[in-house]
């Protein structure tokens, strides 16, 4: 018998139902109980690639499908047997504690939120993203569930952010900032002046941040619109991507390139590593009744294994209770 | 006598006056007619250094100078001795074609809409800046100088950056792309849905992108309003500047890592040349009468030199008058 329960959207992401399975197995094998949510028949197939199946995973037919090319909120309203909408129900109706999806980022969005529904007094729940800086993980919240927000909405994500980056990441008193440019360019928009007046004296506020200092860490919790966060997010990813791909590309057209990667290789994979957005598993939607994780469509094994890991972990530290007590606390 | 003539702020910038001497005389020795505009006495002393000062160098005397502390904008208006007031002035009366300063950015964009005034049928003139790409220089307009924009202002922006994509970074028949986020998480701001509207049909527009989309290249022209901007191209360098920073410090923490980064250095060199700030010299004002370009406040030799060099490069293929004529013709 496991302590916690974590629905898994078989059917989600790229490489779906192969990875998914393979990485709730993972999990499972550490004790956590799973639920398995998609075509059972294909479910079957993917699991029988596997010696073995622990006791503590169960699969749950579901005959239906949200696609990425799907209208995500009316797929979700009229499709009550999709895969990630059974997996949402799960939560809903108490079988299990988390809920985690590679799937289509806009159907869980509205899934969550429509299905586990919005925590007592939160005005909108905020896409979390967790990523990687020399100074340790940081949080970008919003990362494109609103992709326009009112200051009070910020408010609430620093709140949010800061138990997400204290109880799941393990980030002490996480220090919180505001994203805008510089002062040089104007005062920023009214949003973050008036965010700016919210937050201020709040605990581990720190002021504005610029775009550069989000690798440095400047912030553990960076607070701004689904918009700008979700620009930012993908930039910062597709960056590190391209660097990694010209220096691999230059260390591999010629022989003293070769020697050299072969010499350095423990550096630049240990580097890889540190900005591998495998390593947080997948976004968390704060805000909602449970937790709700939204992994990337080209999470692997690993990714999805650490999401579920990290999903039961929020379960277990009750990450739910907390935000709730922190809003009604003003943290 | 030279067929070109720059104004430069010669008190503008971290080094100043000696980097932006140094950069204005390495531009001079090629036939470029300089300006040097500051305080007269730390010129000289700046010039004293260099063996030779060609003939096609003037100083214009100012006596006072912006420092990054003022308020831009109260003191371009109260301050007409400031140098980079007194540079932007010859511009406007016809002395020189074009002015850099690596100095306060406000300052300057305030000095430059100001004082050189905008174009006819300009709402509002946009910072444009060159950035690297795996795919060659790419242009993000608006980089900082409106941070909240129409969708009218959005589509000039695009318009003018094609001709300094075409005009000065040698860019064939750039592509625009409007900067926005994932359709899955929603449609975007409305500004971005007018915005696209205005654009379609439009020369070189090739629709919405992402912000992993940046480095690749894939819209060589990236409009977006001047927040958005200024966060995505200070995260962008932050992000490079980083990861850099971690490779040496890596590879400079073992034996084998010293050896890996010997061999290997051509190959970071040219990676770190090719998304280097300087190579493409800082940042352009478009829409105002001239041009007038805006440098790093850490700008060094190099890149004060190779600004005025494209500064003198616009002034001769008339980016001015092409950008005019784009605005009236509708590109």
């Amino acid at each position: 018998m496991s302590d916690v329960v974590v629905a898994v959207d078989a059917m989600g992401g790229d490489k779906a139902p192969l990875v998914p399975v393979a990485g709730a197995l993972e999990a499972a094998r550490e004790g956590i109980g799973i639920l398995l949510v998609g075509d059972e028949g294909a479910i079957g197939r993917a699991l029988a690639q596997h010696d073995h199946v622990p006791r503590n995973v169960e699969v749950i037919h579901a005959a239906d499908r949200i696609l990425s090319t799907d209208d995500a909120v009316k797929a979700v309203r009229t499709r009550p047997d999709a895969s990630m909408v059974v997996a949402c129900r799960q939560v809903h109706e108490g079988r299990a504690g988390a809920v985690i999806s590679a799937g289509h980022t806009g159907g869980m969005l509205a899934a969550s939120t429509l299905i586990l529904r919005r925590l007592p007094g939160v005005i909108r729940p905020g896409l979390a993203v967790p990523m990687p800086s020399i100074a340790g993980p940081i949080v970008m919240i919003d990362g494109g569930a609103n992709a326009e927000c009112k200051p009070e909405y910020l408010a609430q994500f620093a709140v949010m952010g800061r138990v997400l980056g204290r109880d799941i990441l393990g980030i002490h008193d996480p220090t919180v900032g505001i994203l805008t440019i510089g002062e040089e360019a104007g005062k920023g928009t009214d949003l973050v002046l008036e965010t700016y007046e919210l937050l201020e004296g709040t605990p581990g506020f720190i002021g504005n941040i610029e775009g550069r200092d989000i690798p440095k860490g400047k912030a553990r919790i960076i607070v701004t619109d689904g918009f700008t966060g979700n620009v930012a997010l993908k930039l910062y990813e597709g960056t590190a991507a391209m660097i990694f791909h010209e220096i691999k590309r230059g260390l591999t057209s010629s022989l003293r390139g070769k020697v050299a990667g072969a010499l350095g290789m423990s550096v630049f994979k240990d580097l890889r590593r540190h900005i591998d957005p495998e390593e947080y598993g997948s976004a968390y939607l704060l805000g909602v009744r449970g937790i709700s994780m939204i992994g990337h469509g080209n999470t692997g094994t690993r990714g999805m294994a650490n999401g579920i890991r990290r999903a039961a972990q929020g379960v277990r530290g009750d990450v739910t209770g907390h935000i709730q007590a922190g809003l009604a606390a003003g943290d």
